[in-house]
């Protein structure tokens, strides 16, 4: 162990928790860790970890504290007792929620006299510590930054992404649409394949691919979002419609799901209603900018 | 012009067709050329193509006939009256539509004696003709052999998807599920972070990094998918519940749209009904196969 790195703390040690704890050790942190139910920590002390007695105990051993629980409440439900325990430290949550909870919890922080960065952890526990893991964090640049050399150590795509807490937040979720949304369009088109004995797999292969091409629009449909034009670049939201209905129909006739198609046609309908129908996909951004 | 190459007819000259024939052109093809309004040809003329005088003119010059118009019924309603000059020659359609069309369409145009092949164009007017290009083929194995040459002129990845018909619409289909599921979660997500004005331009890198991720979970859910068992991989369906929760809670309390979220969590509710809870996420297979 490198004695010369710099002390964290970690507590809440679910899968999540214990990743981060067991990344810190294997990087040579001195690491003190603590959950509700001790049990959890044996591993982590058979692998050097110390084991604090309290939450208090564990907060007081480093100026780097690292929170991932099950949610914002939690977070608040364990350390609302410790007073000012916190005051001159850097707090960071790892705990997933809206940004208003982030926000809310930066000031809560600094009623305790701490400095507090909210993060998100966009990998599963088993990418912690690796060169490709994406973590993501707000708040404070100076805290981050006297902590950035431990917080690196988490993941190789670690992201300071600015001084509003509610950032990183808003990151998770917005990758968290996209991700749904893709597993969806997926499961939907392997449905739809699978009514001609298609295997998923077979459908997967084709499916990278076609990501792959839609990764490389994003930029200018992202371009047109901002610059607030959407000619269009190929296809007109009318041609996509057409194509949707082509979807909604071939769902039906075969007796799989159709709420996905007439999901994306009611959106894009509005859409043509507000007179976008010759313009590009992009446009509809307008429809998921309102309530 | 290597006057080597087959002879081959294109019928349908929007930006599409005339995409098609100027690749056939370039390639070396003796390329016939016909449209409803006959000035679409012009610019192709004058690249060496061959202006037929009539549709069943178009037909009888080649023995691979090409027909790219808006849907199935112009392709019907183009070919019908022309009766059996089909005999003997392969058509193949570039039409969009659903599988049923593609089925219907083979059985017409065996009635006029000719093979036909259905066909599905993966990129836009640009991209035909490029190395990166996919183009699907479904139909008679023979007719694609016989004339797999000019057909992968046209696209780099010219696939041969099998003999049922309906295949190519259905990857269409498919494909075009996943592209409008991608680009709706993107937009989500761009109006979400917009709201913290940060520009989708800087979210569209963050994304592009996440839909690579998503895209190598693929395979190991369609494994999941053709085996029939979903174990949780990383996060079980009853977490992400958990975490599509905030996303509407974000979604509300930032004023934007919480239809995604809101569909997205209703298909997950219903996977939960039916004891999915602790299963992994491409358990939501069953919800996208049901009516």
């Amino acid at each position: 162990m490198r004695k010369s790195e710099a002390p964290v703390t970690v507590i809440g040690l679910g899968l999540m928790g214990q990743a981060l704890a067991g990344t810190f050790l294997r990087n040579g942190h001195p690491t003190t860790v603590w959950n509700r139910s001790a049990g959890k920590a044996d591993q982590l002390v058979a692998q050097g970890a110390v084991r604090a007695g309290s939450a208090r105990d564990a907060v007081v051993a480093s100026p780097l504290v690292i929170v991932c629980v099950s949610d914002y409440a939690a977070v608040r439900e364990l350390l609302d007792p410790l007073g000012d325990v916190l005051a001159g430290r850097v707090l960071v949550s790892l705990t997933s929620g809206t940004s208003e909870e982030a926000r809310e919890t930066a000031q809560w922080a600094a009623r305790q006299g701490g400095a507090y960065l909210d993060g998100a952890i966009m990998t599963g526990p088993q990418g912690v510590g690796t060169a490709e893991a994406l973590l993501l964090y707000s708040g404070p640049k100076a805290a981050f930054e006297t902590h950035e050399s431990a917080l690196r150590s988490l993941g190789g795509e670690t992201t300071y992404l600015g001084a509003d807490h509610g950032l990183s937040s808003l990151y998770d979720m917005s990758m968290l649409t996209l991700m749904w949304s893709i597993l969806n369009g997926f499961l939907h088109g392997a449905a739809l394949l699978g009514t001609a004995d298609v295997p998923a797999a077979t459908f997967a292969q084709a499916a990278k691919k076609g990501m792959l091409t839609v990764a490389d629009w994003l930029s200018s449909y992202a371009d047109q979002i901002d610059g607030g034009e959407y000619p269009a670049l190929d296809s007109t939201i009318d041609t996509h419609l057409a194509a949707m209905e082509h979807l909604i129909h071939e769902s039906v006739t075969l007796g799989i799901n159709a709420e996905l198609p007439r999901f994306i046609k009611a959106l894009t309908d509005r859409a043509v209603a507000g007179g976008r129908g010759s313009d590009g996909y992009a446009a509809l951004i307008e429809q998921f900018r309102q309530p």
